[in-house]
């Protein structure tokens, strides 16, 4: 043994860039990494920040704007479509996944990062195509889009008016575009139009039932390294809120541990201090293409201001996972 | 750029080994890794697992027993021992760290981990000698310990009656030893006696303050990928019950964030199902050595069993960190 051995379970491989800019790592899941309590979800946006920081030519994790001031790659747009094979919850300790990631020209001020997520087969990465990742059907790969913003504090010790901010050296111009339907913005438009995701997404609709739920912001868990409300914190509380309407329904807490997410889509609109109460309106459907499938919508709205921090939607299949 | 062009911002080195065993890494502290979460927490039990494995020849993330069941490295003492210049809650964003970690036998079922964390300064890592590890009182460093069993259910869908259970191929006759008095078996055997960590600290003792709270298990945020209670979520559980603590004393929210925690230890000594509740008693006194430092004792306790799930203690400075 010398300096240089490597080791026999290696937790993850240095990530390598193909010719396309696609970032590609292997990953091994470990008790840190899964798990219901949205540490899998903590994993994607550290992915995203590493493709951004190798995309873009700046850190991250340490970016500045003109004055010094940090300008953080704040979480505007996460959606995370899985299937049974692969999703959030399925994974466990142990598994590897090899994950490819590319990051998409969105102007001077955002980023749009794809991940594309599979158990590792030690087959060669390929490299991430828009076009298939969007249109494809492959029930063994979770796809993740991300969109970041720029952003700094306007105020020392308030998560209040964030405002947009680049930092110093961010490089954007030579991304790729992604084409037009597949823009994040269009998520932006269609929220601000109607408050909601899909304000008519199966005609005829199915009667909706309506739940509310109080939520507050735990200043000892939710908050992240730099006092703002940890993106990942945003999923901990939709499945905080997921769980009372369960029990609203009668539904047991193992079901609840068993569910089967297929899609997530969390489209974040403000942060929050440590100290914030949050109304939760939930909205319950079923989904009419295949009736065992639940439609969960959801608006976080901070009191008494009424600013709404984030809207959510979910598709949960009928169908459960075995316990792990 | 080809397949092998290094990343401009590495998250991390890949373990190497030094001579003497001491497996060193270098880390990026990204938004997944820090903050009032216990997720940098998370992180050193992953560093574990990882050394085990190494120095076990065991994967300790897919580890069996002869019948094919799952033998989980579970975690039974865990000590975080920093200085103002370096604790979990000081770490942020952008953060590199050099992790050196050493295995050390503990018999045939458990094993005893070290890990010495400082900010990488370029230097070549050092191997981990336990007796400096002990005794030092370098204010840039982080010392960690942390014993592990080997552990599984004996009742499917129960976290109960957890059995000690070895995997099949579990090496340890050749992991070196710790000087008796730093063994961890003499916390068990302290607190099977007394309850506490240190009955009789500082004598003459101060005057203890009593509170009392009640935390109930979050099916929705505080299990692990294989169903159990989290033992990172332990943390959070005690963080959580130190802000009622905080609140009940007077202080506000946000001296609690910029609190200085000096000294973590806790001793786990039952898991516990979903739907569990805990009492959590803790003890409040401080120190003469220092008295702006506070010493918390905790007890968890499940309801109404009474089983203990942990005996945990905790040294805070009254000066606070700034926040970030």
């Amino acid at each position: 043994m010398n300096a240089a051995t490597p080791t026999l379970v290696p937790p993850a491989s240095a990530p390598r860039l193909l010719q396309d800019g696609t970032l590609t790592r292997t990953e091994l899941i470990t008790p840190g990494k899964c798990g219901p309590n949205s540490l899998f979800v903590g994993c994607l946006g550290d992915w995203a920040w590493d493709a951004v920081s190798q995309a873009c030519s700046v850190n991250a994790y340490d970016a500045r704007d003109a004055t010094g001031a940090p300008a953080y790659l704040s979480f505007s747009y996460f959606r995370i479509r899985g299937s049974r094979r692969i999703n959030p919850l399925s994974l466990t300790f142990g598994d590897r996944l090899q994950v490819a990631s590319k990051v998409f020209g969105q102007g001077s001020e955002s980023v749009l990062t794809l991940h594309q997520v599979r158990h590792d087969d030690g087959k060669p990465p390929e490299p991430l195509d828009p076009e298939r990742f969007h249109t494809s059907t492959d029930q063994n790969a979770l796809y993740v889009e991300i969109f970041n913003r720029w952003i700094s504090r306007t105020k020392p010790n308030s998560n209040q008016d964030l405002t947009r901010n680049a930092p110093v050296g961010f490089q954007y111009r030579h991304l790729p575009s992604v084409p037009p339907q597949y823009s994040p913005r269009l998520v932006f438009a269609q929220i601000r139009e109607s408050g909601a995701f899909d304000p008519d997404p199966e005609p005829p609709r199915t009667v909706a039932e309506l739940f509310y739920t109080e939520y507050r912001v735990e200043p000892s868990r939710d908050l992240n390294g730099v006092g703002l409300l940890y993106f990942a914190s945003y999923f901990s509380i939709i499945d905080w809120s997921l769980l009372r309407l369960w029990r609203h329904l009668g539904r047991d807490d193992r079901s609840f541990l068993r569910r089967l997410v297929l899609d997530q889509r969390v489209c974040f609109l403000g942060n929050a201090d440590a100290d914030a109460v949050l109304d939760v309106a939930l909205t319950r459907r079923s989904a009419l293409t295949d009736p065992t499938d639940e439609l969960i919508d959801l608006v976080l709205t901070e009191k008494p201001t009424g600013r709404v921090l984030a809207v959510a939607a979910l598709r949960l299949h009928g169908e459960q996972r075995e316990r792990p």
